[in-house]
């Protein structure tokens, strides 16, 4: 069955990597299957066409003949059930991995996130000096304590894991930041997801989707 | 095999069923399995053998023989695996109910979330009204997109499951704002999930700690 994923078709993030769809074209790459991007503008993500598919007007969704998901933690999980790669075979195993997949998405990131926001959003706001440090203190807590959980392992639970995919994917948006590299062993982490095949050619392809719509 | 969960000794919400524990108790109520608790104290969930369940120091944790696991979210869903109740049983059905949950955490409960930390920790500040204005504004983005796919139903994909527990946990804390009450649908769908037999001891069963923390 033919998966279809929607992505930007112009990413903010200028091919970085950073969007969302990156993660499952990852998922994907890492367990081999095939897919199609439909690509959509600012405006059709908010077009009733989409929000049949994305309630909240974002991307990515994931089509898969009758099946339609959204929220990359939850696609991610579903391609690593239904294909090997991305999951432990143990159940016991598999119910850690999902909560490495939630505590990179609703720990980890949230902080994160907000502050590449903030300084999109509110660089002339009253509060950006004072919010910029804060939320960076945040980022520092939740790194200290992951960086002191995976000591020297390569990956966060045994083998390479869709936690890993998802925690990597969101510690990449701090890269350059300086403050990701204060964690040796993180910054070493994230180079290693990096540098898997399956990421790089997720990553290629994203990028060629910006750098043909900057062409055009 | 015994089931222990961990919870605050004295919930900074005062007993309100904010704290994430409740999340796990109702889940667990959900699928009628008993389970003991561990109350620890802001001091000890910074300390070694709380890390070693919960590497960010907090609550809730759920251990299950050889199984520890941690972050809300990937708890309610083992246990809806392990138990009926909580989960379809149709694999694309338990796919969309597992975007549901990821959606409640990673989309709807960050802004919410966030005005809540403001509200305690920023009402000093000289930008106090404006940023929460912000932050108000972001949740009715999401809550107008929530509305408009729950419509009339009662849950958000056909019956009641774990995308719905934690989307009314996080709706939750909106209540008496005169947010949540600007989307009537919504207000009733959270009115039906506290109607629940299951919510109800959950959220006595939190209560109790709190009332007995406070007369000790």
């Amino acid at each position: 069955m033919t998966i279809t994923i929607t992505a930007f078709e112009r990413s903010p993030d200028r091919g970085r990597g950073l969007a969302r769809d990156m993660r499952v074209r990852w998922a994907l790459e890492e367990v081999g299957q095939p897919y199609e991007v439909r690509l959509v503008s600012f405006k059709e993500m908010k077009e009733p066409a989409h929000l049949a598919l994305q309630p909240f007007g974002q991307i990515p969704t994931y089509e898969e003949g009758d099946l339609a998901l959204f929220e990359s933690g939850a696609i991610v999980f579903h391609i690593g059930e239904r294909h090997a790669g991305l999951l432990p075979v143990d159940a016991n195993a598999r119910a850690r991995a999902l909560t490495w997949m939630f505590a990179a998405l609703n720990t980890v990131e949230t902080p994160i996130f907000d502050r590449a926001l903030v300084m999109i959003l509110d660089r002339d706001k009253p509060w950006y000096d004072q919010r910029l440090s804060a939320l960076e203190d945040s980022i520092r807590k939740r790194l200290i304590d992951l960086s002191r959980r995976l000591g020297d392992a390569d990956w966060l639970d045994g083998a390479f894991s869709a936690g890993d995919l998802l925690m990597v994917s969101v510690l990449l948006r701090l890269k350059g930041s300086g403050i990701l590299e204060e964690y040796p062993n993180l910054s070493a982490y994230v180079a290693r997801g990096e540098a898997r095949p399956a990421y790089k050619r997720a990553f290629a392809a994203q990028l060629a989707v910006f750098t043909a719509a900057s062409a055009g």
